[in-house]
């Protein structure tokens, strides 16, 4: 490859690959489409790459990211200073964001604790968190973590340590994902599902 | 999502959404890892971007995309001027580098034949490879299409018009894919390999 199309080519393919969801031969077919699409998709790309380096930036209280710093959910003045929804990672953010799933405003962990990957308490901003919590105005921390050994450890972590402040710590519910089949449910799912039911 | 995050990095995402192998949702993941690896990845993404849009060509010889032109395959004195390999595109070149499958030159057609699509002869370089088969150099013509029916109309039509050259013009062979299963095999392939079935 690198005789054939040169390096210049080659170090676009390798750069990439390096993108989740593109494997080595899919970056070489993601790098041709950018080479034929020019005009169309490779100047537009690089300048949005380029307007994103200039101006991206991580929110300073909540750790979100975002063009304006504090971020846009944290400036907002509709937002409900009562709640803090805690996500690991500003993916999460964005996935409840798309899910128009609260009004709270957000803490960005960076990560879950996960002492097999030598993730301690350090690494996460769980200082700034509990500081957070402190502030009289917040009622209730929302811990929407993952489902996971990890995700569920860190849960605890936290609660433990929000002990003395004055805040309502909750969860998400576990149940049955909407459009779900039953019959693929693990049981964890399901009997958790069966304990949490509602009233129709 | 255009209101939490801005809109320079709904444009990325965007942008990146229209790679091949990237959807929405891989696109969203894909500009957060990019925002996140600032200086890791995207800075010398966005600079290899900008180094292929300002040296990447199409070579006027062959078709081949490259940072010189004529391009490396078509400048290189090892290279067999006897056999010219034609292939529907530029990705099918790549791979059939990267398999160190031939001595040959190269001819990129650019698509193939398509009536249902719209694709007739004039939006290939089929004149352009008729111009170059008539070189008293060259001596074969090898047939690197597609075993679609798309890929063997274009075979067709390519040998109709090259009647007239004097050069052997060849294609792939059908057979069992190195490592493939005979149990997962079509009929047609299992036949074609069976007909032209080797010595051991």
């Amino acid at each position: 490859m690198g005789a054939v199309a040169g390096p210049e080519i080659e170090r676009l393919v390798q750069l990439l690959a390096r993108l989740p969801g593109l494997g080595p031969r899919s970056a070489r077919r993601a790098a041709l489409h950018l080479i034929k699409k020019r005009e169309a998709l490779m100047m537009p790309l690089a300048s949005a790459m380029q307007v994103a380096l200039d101006k991206v930036q991580v929110c300073k209280t909540c750790g979100n990211i975002d063009t304006q710093n504090p971020c846009t959910v944290c400036t907002d003045p509709k937002r409900d200073d009562a709640i803090i929804v805690v996500v690991a990672d500003v993916a999460d953010l964005w996935a409840l964001e798309r899910a128009n799933a609260t009004q709270g405003r957000y803490h960005v962990l960076g990560a879950t604790l996960s002492p097999l990957d030598g993730v301690g308490p350090q690494d996460l901003t769980i200082d700034a968190l509990v500081a957070r919590a402190h502030d009289s105005r917040v009622h209730e921390i929302i811990l929407a973590l993952n489902a996971t050994v990890d995700g569920q450890t860190t849960a605890h972590y936290i609660t433990d340590l929000l002990q003395d402040a004055n805040v309502k710590v909750t969860r998400l519910a576990h149940g049955v994902p909407v459009g779900g089949e039953l019959d693929y449910l693990d049981e964890g799912t399901l009997s958790a599902a069966m304990r949490q039911r509602t009233l129709f």
